[in-house]
């Protein structure tokens, strides 16, 4: 793919996702504080070359994000992308739902931490 | 919810996912061995009670499951959730790009052993 | 079982195990906030269908779930079994060897969080 | 400790859990292969200031090791402790239970890998 | 940086670290099974972006990587790049200490299955 | 190896690793609360016995922790390593490239939270 066309489907996936995000709170903030030109290489890689794929809907593939980041207990993480599922149209039902199910494989204590940040992102969201 | 019609959607629910999976691979079969009345129980709850539900369609449920099992790399358990995420209609490709878009969360060796465990179903799949 | 006597088992047990832990830390408190039902189904099949079973003792239970979730690194969830195996009656000494000896099976960064949250949770008790 | 007594108790305690494990399964005779001198230094801290402190008895210490080596999902390992376990009085029927328990906090799939590895100890030991 | 200086230095990079493994054996292998053109992305980025740079040597860069797949405990990605730290100039021991100081970290259970990994390396470039 | 050299040992890698790190910030504090004698036989064997040893520079065993730290998603304990990985002599470039790196094998998401330790360790020690 050409890198322009690499860079504009970057950014436009970004703001899809994450235009409720803070910018500190992105990674690629993070990055770039470390390292500016591999912080662009991860995220036209990351955002540009595998979020941006039509595979799959915009609200699976956060979905999918939701179960994988569950299971990872990893809930900094998963904030983001409850924002991004919320943003592309997935509802709390749906998001609280595949959380539910991932308890099942990944063990009810990553579940209950999940379901915490969740709370979290819906309250927050809420009061703005 | 009543007792029979629980049972009655995990026997339903069952059929629908691992129809072509054989007996000896179930778990169902491996918690019996060790206590027949758990067995039930945890069958009824995780088939009946949570599978069953009708909150999120079931090719999500599976894509879904898919993405958990593979960032905890657990080959064996997700060969048997390929095989109800085609029953139910997912498509390989789907299937591939579950387990892609999950190597950025839970790291690319787990991507590379899910698409292995995939890439083996599949050919199993052909041969019948 | 008799679905009366499930819900019986899983009072009892609750009660027994986290009668010093606030309603608010609670998983099911949790689980009720995004689906009531769900939340009953999954408090009779946890509590009164798995810990309320008596082929081992409810402190050998507590320790096996101190040791689970020490090596899973979940100190919130850690902190709510640290309360359930005081209150059957194991030891802090117990508890403590119990953790110290994962730190072979599950590294000792993870155990270092779980001897931090024994800490705390001792330290909480000792105030009231 | 004496130097001397650290020696006897690891022999000691070596012989009551692994007397029925092949001598190549046991981790020392990988370690010993790469580097004799800290493979003894690993076998004296890990069985000898460990394993051979009487906090807990053997029995729960061989519990709380299957619930560890299930969540962490390593079967290979927990063979050698269901050994250990049996070999210091376990009953199949309290290892399978501590194994069903833990599904609870690890997640399923990590407890159906681990009950396969149980019952494959149990096939072993029956055969001789 | 350029496209087709990317495309030299993954080329490059790819030949230093795996020339001793099969082909068939290399994930590129089976992301272009699935997907060739996000299987060249992912190639790419991984080898030609991130091995490629040269902020650490790369008997480092394999010596971490080692670490990082002992505690991850995946052994077939391991020995990968087991070969690639002896193709770049690694000793035997040197990967066995990587090993052995991640057991304190990762625990017992996964650096025994990376010395059994390495054990299977260093057998299999013996035989050739 | 004489158990005064090992206590020696000890206390210099201690020193050499440790000495910007608070006293109740270390693990040994918190070890030596629940009991002081497995403290210090855990302490000997972790810092004297596999810490001391040459076979790699303290350099590498620092890094190579890092990234064990980083794909097990313990920042607390990270904080310390790269405390000592600055301490002898590593510069931030190379510890953050090794989370960089990891990010392949680990996730994402592990790398992010390392960064973010690493920011704040650097942050601290500037205010010094």
């Amino acid at each position: 793919m050409d890198p322009k066309e690499i860079a504009k489907k970057t950014k436009e996936t970004a703001q899809l996702y994450f235009s409720t995000v803070k910018d500190e709170d992105k990674p690629y903030h993070l990055w770039r504080h470390f390292d500016p030109g591999l912080a662009r290489d991860m995220s036209l890689y990351i955002t540009g070359q595998m979020y941006a794929r039509n595979k799959i809907p915009h609200t699976t593939r956060q979905l999918i994000t939701v179960a994988a980041l569950t299971v990872l207990s990893k809930p900094e993480e998963l904030k983001l992308h409850i924002h991004a599922a919320l943003n592309v149209g997935c509802t709390r039902e749906e998001i609280a739902e595949v959380i539910f199910q991932t308890s099942i494989y990944g063990g009810v204590p990553a579940a209950n931490t999940a379901l915490s940040a969740l709370k979290s992102v819906l309250e927050e969201r809420e009061k703005e």
